[in-house]
């Protein structure tokens, strides 16, 4: 049976399932579970991830959620998968583990904990100024890491010359700050010119598909920049 | 060159690392990093750790920090390990990192939060009552997560006979609530039977390394609950 991946493309863990499927040549089934229909809240999907999060895949008797947990096991369990992606050197996949799991409370709670609290507030989601204004401490703070330390020895993390999943992960995560408008993107990204490079590395590395899994990303970036200009002159013709 | 783990035993990640150390019997020399007195932000542990987070491990020329990822590291590169504590099975392990990808963001950051911005407050730490009660909010829906999904097939996590490195990590973050009042403990934990249990059911499969481990915490507990008694009665004088 054909592995299932349910996933949004506009969820950035989705994203970096389905970026990695493409990349390294598995035969999957993309099912879309849509976050802003909370689809993600029905019965068929809680039997697969009660925990209700995009993305979660079905392996034969397998059912597995948590976007990192999914990468290893897709590394390790179909064949061909080079060793850069998961590297079986014991020191080198700690390292791999370390980034993953300092990912979780440093960049990814920055970058959605922004969004959710600023894009997305219209949408319904909870939100507040001050958790905006928290996360984006947050998020500053974990780019910094990512340029002084994450990034210092090589291309790509922890000191590789070619990515990883961790690279994949990471780079799926900051592409949701697109969602922000030009400026606000510049500002938080443009201090830090190593994330950059890597960013167009990884982009490079895995292309064509990481623009194809972007693509939905760039579809709402391009609605919710035009609606920021609309509101923006609306605004301008008051004064 | 023997194993060096760099560690605070009021913190919850630090006594897992040291717990599973014990466990399976690994020569290591454990170095104190005080978490209050600000040693964590050392020259010297900045070096091993950029993060100036406890735990970190030093082995020969590998420098680890990220309590999972150290945990990891432990079960495949010391030799006899048991299968139980890091199954070598690709599914089995895929199931483990799911339970420690989910800690991250619910129950560790449930218990940490709650911790950090009720008992630790005197301390200096930034907190409120509203990131009090948002992380109590966090923690009570992880424990009911716990108790119905992670704990439902078995007596320990994922649906396991023997415990993996999954159990002494979340139960050594739980543990961490047992510097809150006797009444507050209780009222979080006793509604979940299978929790209890399973705590209980952990704590001898890892004895008696498991109160040792723990002993400083316990020492805290008594020193806390103590001030909060003369308080009442201090409060109950003025009555």
């Amino acid at each position: 049976m054909v592995l299932k991946v349910y996933a949004d493309r506009l969820s950035q863990p989705s994203r970096s399932v389905l970026l990695f499927c493409k990349v390294i040549g598995i035969d999957f089934e993309e099912i879309q579970v849509e976050v802003l229909k909370n689809q993600r809240f029905s019965p068929e999907y809680k039997a697969i991830n009660p925990m209700s999060q995009v993305p979660a895949i079905v392996d034969g008797h397998l059912k597995l959620f948590e976007s990192h947990a999914i990468l290893i096991y897709l590394s390790c369990s179909f064949p061909g998968v080079a060793n850069n992606w998961y590297p079986s050197d014991v020191s080198k996949r700690a390292k791999i583990h370390s980034v993953l799991d300092w990912h979780h409370s440093n960049l990814h709670r920055g970058s959605v904990g922004l969004i959710l609290n600023t894009i997305m507030a219209p949408k319904g989601f909870p939100s507040s100024p001050q958790a905006a204004k928290e996360a984006e401490k947050i998020l500053m703070k974990s780019l910094n890491k990512l340029e002084t330390f994450w990034l210092k020895d090589g291309s790509f993390l922890v000191g590789s010359s070619k990515p990883s999943i961790a690279d994949i992960s990471l780079v799926c995560d900051i592409m949701q700050l697109q969602l922000l408008s030009d400026k606000d993107f510049d500002r938080i990204l443009s201090p830090y010119k190593k994330v950059v490079e890597w960013i167009q590395d990884t982009i490079s590395a895995t292309a064509p598909h990481f623009h194809e899994v972007h693509g939905l990303l760039f579809k709402a970036q391009k609605r919710i920049r035009g609606q920021m200009a609309t509101q923006t002159v609306s605004a301008l013709s008051k004064i």
